[in-house]
């Protein structure tokens, strides 16, 4: 049954890019998405499902469709805002935004969800249990719209949830995954350094605040040389130092600004811990105040085993062995992590380009639309794969 | 017959006040000088002084008084430039010149070496040898206006030089003095620092320049802690340290502005090269290149030994034993070096107010202008001292 | 006919305790051995093998067994050097060889080898191909006894090979493996630095190393921090700063030793370069010349996958799937990895004992010495399962 | 009169030198004198002299020769003891002591005080006031013998005291002396990391004195380049970093010695205040507990500004000027500055051998012996000046 449904998505193919060619042309920024989810809502409801609901958490939209056979409470996601990117590409389907665009390609998983969505509702008679559409805000922006959803309840219920990303430097045709920490937690931090300035003549009557912020920035290293377990990752960055106004007088104050990358809470936790302390009392050895700002970013992103299994499975059965494909974690962030903080589930990458293809985020970032149709296969199949008996090690 | 001169400049004083108030009226920015030159060459050719040279190297003026009796030539300066600080004194002589005020007291200089040589033309038939009335262009903005002038011959058959400073936070009747180095050396440097920059997730393909500058930064306390002399002075400090753009960013480059200020040019010599050196090998150390561009500024003024004594015996004799006062060396610069380095002299402050008096460079700077008396007196009795047989140690 | 060799070897336990505990009772050092290869030799020559070769690559023994049947060339490698340990236990068997103790579980690898050649040359009419015992000396000290045995081939026509070691803090019972990167490339660094001494008080005659040893230190926190991919491991520690004499004279030289930890070659050489570019220009940009010795110790042991998985489906089939157990790499050497680098293989570990046991090179260390049936049983298994058609992913 | 007793010194000279080589022969060690004193006493109880305090605040000799004339209390001391230092010239009056030698002069100021004595005590009805006459124990080693005798009472009544070294790289037939700082105070001190130590590739559990150790050193760096006013002089110096063992384990601890020098109580203050701030605290940052051992040295010998006058004023009149020199502050430590704290009075240098002599403290240190001659004659003549009605400035 659920192969039909597979072979039919073929029939939505070009129904699918043009959807996605609409979202590209008509983006909408982090937080400020109006008419993204009014066309959700309202192309789910011109399906004729009925269980839709809007400013979810926010902005997000979250629908169910109740099979007709017993079965479990499975969640699809996808993000659905864009970014402050002038569009460079030279199409049909160009942003008609000036400063903005769908550079990361929500655009393609939000019409993935939708035709997906047609499918599964068009066939709900062979449908098991029921599926949750998740049409998720705020991706691109902490503190992101997956938390608002989330405390808003559109995991209740839910057994498992699958969500992908089209990766435009990865092969079209290939699914990616892998097991446990797949996308690193992504934090910023601001230390301020509130030193005593003067005359550059006179430094003893000053606390200089370059060399204190220097000595921080020298025992920072530390932090990852020698106090992060070796096995695991952990960066720790600076983007920032800034200090200073005129050559011949000694600075009040440092600031400086960066990003500390983990996969693992205890780590970031020892990271924090650790800055804070280097940063209080590198201070106050040079007879200062200094203090971290530390905000969290998204956690990170850790795959279960089970579900990831599934991934490898179904991109094993629809396209052969050789095309679901191991990868490495990456360092960015993604607010999928936290529903994989509270449900078993899985977030896999479908390859929509090519290595040499524009990356994310680049003005003239496109994806291979071909890699849509996968992607919505994937999702059908895992549902298939969630519902049946003695899935892998179940 | 030099003691009827000095008495004679007490009839000088409330003259040489006005013209110290027309001066700080109309104030001219350094190397901006236009009136305040052409009033001092008119001043001088009224009282019938002929051989008076303008625009001498530059914008200075040299004149040169010739006494009917044999003796030395001796040197005497003042400079006369503005400084780009608004007057915020509530004074009837306040500047006219929006944002330009004389808050350094060259004004007070000025027409103390004016009034010094209408006494010394108008008692020419009593004076030793030939006075050479140096008035300086662009002292307060480095290069300055003195090694022109000296590059011009204004020292030219000069046997010995003698110049003043007013000082606001100095009591008023006193001279202050010390043999050997009085004012620092100030020298100017900035740091590049050439790294490569990227994703703060990825440093493994960046060269990190804020890591590196804090290195640098560290390193070159050494300089002052391990290359320097212990029994020589020596300042290394920082003015900034500007570095960054994005949180997320590792940047690709970093700036470090600072300066260096010496009393001795030995000194001076070893913190250039430790610095070129730590600069340069730190920089390779962190896989980059980084360049160190170092300004000479003014050099350290060094007071000669003899001339020095002559400023202690005539400040004694004038105003007794107690009113000449040893001084610490100052860590500002002043180029009237560059006369030391050619001739024997000295250079000397008149103390010009108090200490809770207005600072130079300050806003509501002004000085007690009775020191001007004193500060022409002292140059009248230095003539006289030089021209002496048996002078101290002679 | 292996289940027959597997269930055979039961008989042979008691023997096998027999022999481990003599080897225990008279171990002799890394490249020391004497008695130890003369009585594998005997041993293997009075079951009857012909094909027996000692001194092999110095003092390794290397035996072949023949089947009558066609199949793979399967090394399967012991070593048998002991450590400069004083045997702490009380037990029967404790060794008899003041300082000296196989406080690693070597003798037990001899024991597990020997009977199983015992095994297998009684079985040989079963036997598939050709089994080749490798018993190797000096494994606990660098350069170790692998490389000379590989070099002197003891590889030849080798198509596989299998290694164990019994861990003591690993419960008895379970088999412990993972494909890729198991043990760590360990090498060792010396840091010489040539400053020039004097005395403390005249620290500009001097260019003082602990100065500059102090900002190595510093500056190498970087290479773990900044230069090797977040997601690959590496370590870089201090074992010795050593420098100095009398408190009040600068001294001369400083040295700084330390350890390397990688699993990359790739990484490794990064480490290398970057430490040896750091120690070179830190040095200079401290006026003074410093050297890095790298001795490279034993490379990274890589499993290969396909080898790993036989361990995997031996230890289910043998064990039960929750007794073949997942681990961590482990950041020691161990100088099978040159072995890896040639042929097809794995190294797995037979876990002898418990958590709470006294761990490797203590001296108290002792295993449960049923582990060794488990072991040999794994290298029948292996030996079957490398011969099988259709093994996994083959 | 003194002309009359200056005079005489030169016959005396033969018995000086014979009584210089007499102690040069019995060196005694710092706190281990007991011939040298008993000598002392019994020399000047045989001239007569009845005020002879022996075991005076330890082991020092105190004497008073009374004048029959009205006059000021003046003090004059000698230091007497030796060096743990092998005597290698190759002399007839060689030390006798192995691996003990006068290899600082002591024997010599010994003798010349002691035939000054002579003189005064012979010539006393023409001396003014009284004469006390301090043979000092141990100046060689903290915390010398000066301060139990200042305690014990030796400057009692004392008007003024004199004291000079001979020293061996000035030339002979000079006389070096300055006002203010002369010698340094010269202290020490060690730095204790307590860490945990543990395995060097598993640097997370472990807390790395040897990284911290390296962080105080580049922080204390600064103390002399930031926080010390850079018209000051202060020294901070490592004489030892000591960490370590095998090359695979972080240590536990590390210890890092040095000494300081500084002119002035006020920078030595702030010197410690802020080594102190920087040893906790970089220790915190780095998570552990670091402690600093500070040991006063000698304080900082600061001579007086009259009585360094009468010094140039003596030599001037005994070796004409050019033989008065000025001199630079010298590192090194002298326990006559605890004196100096007490009571007004000098210390000058008498030239007794030329710049390429062997310095002191070394194995073939020596003096020439005419400056002894010089020393004595400058001692009465100092008591000439004391005495005088408007002596310089008085």
């Amino acid at each position: 049954m659920y192969e039909g449904m597979i072979e039919q998505l073929e029939n939505e193919y070009p129904e699918m890019v043009a959807w996605r060619r609409h979202f590209h042309e008509n983006p909408e920024l982090s937080f400020q998405e109006e008419k993204t989810p009014m066309k959700i809502a309202a192309f789910l409801r011109d399906l004729g499902v009925d269980d839709v609901q809007e400013a979810f958490g926010g902005r997000g939209v979250v629908a169910k469709i109740h099979g007709d056979l017993p079965g479990k409470t499975i969640a699809l996601r996808a993000d659905f805002d864009a970014l402050p990117i002038q569009d460079a590409k030279d199409v049909e389907y160009k942003s008609k935004v000036p400063g903005v665009s769908h550079a990361c390609g929500h655009d393609a998983h939000t019409s993935i969800l939708l035709h997906t969505a047609k499918v599964l509702y068009e066939n709900r008679e062979h449908l098991q249990g029921t599926i949750v559409l998740i049409h998720q805000f705020a991706e691109e922006q902490t503190p992101g719209g997956a938390k608002p959803m989330v405390e808003a309840g559109c995991l209740e219920d839910v057994d498992v949830i699958f969500g992908t990303h089209l990766w435009s430097t990865f092969p079209e045709g290939s699914i990616f995954v892998k097991s446990g920490p797949l996308m690193a937690a992504s934090d910023r931090f601001h230390i301020h350094i509130h030193g005593k300035g003067g005359h550059g003549a006179l430094p003893q009557e000053t606390r200089d605040p370059i060399v204190c912020g220097s000595a921080i920035v020298q025992s920072l290293q530390q932090v990852v040389s020698r106090n992060v377990d070796p096995l695991e990752s952990a960066v720790l960055s600076f983007g920032a130092f800034e200090s200073g106004g005129p050559f011949n007088v000694i600075p009040d104050t440092a600031r400086i600004t960066g990003t500390v990358r983990t996969f693992s809470t205890d780590v970031q936790a020892i990271v924090k811990e650790r800055m804070d302390e280097i940063v209080r009392h590198v201070g106050k050895a040079h007879g200062m105040e200094c203090t971290l700002d530390y905000d969290d970013g998204y956690p990170a992103l850790i795959n279960h085993e089970k579900e990831t299994q599934y991934v490898q499975q179904a991109a094993s059965e629809l396209y052969g062995e050789e095309r679901c494909r191991d990868m490495n974690p990456m360092m960015g962030g993604e607010d999928f992590a936290y529903y994989l903080q509270q449900k078993p589930g899985v977030f896999f990458f479908t390859g929509a380009g090519h290595p040499e293809a524009y990356p994310h985020h680049h003005p003239h970032f496109d994806i291979e639309e071909k890699a849509m149709l996968q992607a919505s296969q994937m999702f059908i199949k895992l549902i298939e794969m969630s519902n049946k008996e003695g899935s892998p090690n179940g």
